[in-house]
């Protein structure tokens, strides 16, 4: 269902645990830890090619062993998330694939979250991958591949957005969705299906896996 | 920190590990557990009083075994933690406190946060904690207790709303909240912080445990 990424980026939620993001970690060329995910890759096996952030809550001894792969950026502005992000970008990625962003603390999942439609305009690709499921941030109107009886929930980032779907068992049609919840636990009913959007209103499409 | 509550609702994310969360659940004379849930709180020893849902996912020896604790609601348009939430209310309870809320899948996770909201206006007094932190709702100006360093993050339901707060380190003055991350990760500085609100503009408090 995913087509590989040439890069990863690791942030500092729940390590992934099953095949799917296990698989595209192993097989990215470019891994990149946000600060203390260094611990989880390394435990996993993992070299990472870059480690970035502010470097607070990484041990001595990765210090050291990764002494030439560590690139601190402090700024109190922003999260260790779009830290990494940020310089996958100005490491000329145009696909990133970010896993270990949710699970854990509440705040740094919805924080992490809602930053991925920030990442949109940086880049060709870029999805937030889970071991339930997959964020995946458009701006326009899209076409998602599924599969019938597939879970979908969609969560409008800009309440004055107009949504309407087709291909979803219960259809929205031209509706602002204001709350969280209300675009959530709908249902592919075929091998895709078609979010159509108000310009400038961003939505994350969730499909679980 | 967190008084007892009488009632607690057991939703089917991540069932509680944490000395808190479980002492509360415990100490609740109160226990509704939503739909699959009941799994979990049979393995931890725990009777729920109440098994609340459409019941797709519990096991036939649950049905047998606590027959006479059963109730079925069936509501597409609503989700098993609503129908856990709403029965309390209808059975009278003042003050409930959500376990399990959040954690393995994001959409659900992110549906019950924002359901939170919705709740306050059925009690005197609601939360949704988890082994990482706890969310409150306000609906006013509200002054909340915490403690020096504590993490605090504000997440705006309503993002037309506009917020001032006093006793946390990056202050926000009477400022919208368009996005999830915009008021996250932010600390207390003293043993109290204060949140004004514009009217009718929810916010939920999380604090880190």
């Amino acid at each position: 269902m995913i087509a590989p990424y040439n890069c990863v980026v690791v942030a500092n939620g729940t390590f992934p645990q099953t095949a799917l993001p296990l698989r595209l970690l192993r097989e990215a060329s470019v891994v990149i830890a946000c600060d203390g995910a260094v611990q989880a890759l390394h435990d996993a096996g993992i070299t990472p090619t870059a480690i970035v952030g502010d470097l607070d809550s990484i041990q001595p001894r990765f210090r050291e062993l990764y002494a030439g792969r560590i690139h601190i950026v402090e700024d109190q502005e922003i999260n260790d998330l779009t830290k990494s992000v940020r310089f996958a970008c100005q490491s000329g990625e145009k696909e990133v694939l970010i896993l270990g962003a949710t699970g854990l603390r509440e705040d740094h999942t919805l924080g992490n979250i809602s930053l991925l439609a920030d990442y949109a305009s940086l880049f060709d690709r870029v999805e937030m991958l889970s071991d339930y499921g997959i964020f995946t941030p458009i701006r326009q109107t899209t076409t998602l591949d599924s599969h019938p009886g597939q879970q979908v929930s969609l969560f409008s980032l800009s309440p004055c957005g107009r949504i309407t779907t087709s291909g979803l068992r219960w259809p929205i049609n031209d509706r602002q969705l204001t709350a969280w919840w209300q675009g959530t636990l709908n249902e592919a009913t075929g091998d895709s299906f078609t979010i159509t959007l108000s310009p400038g209103s961003p939505v994350l499409v969730y499909r679980t896996l």
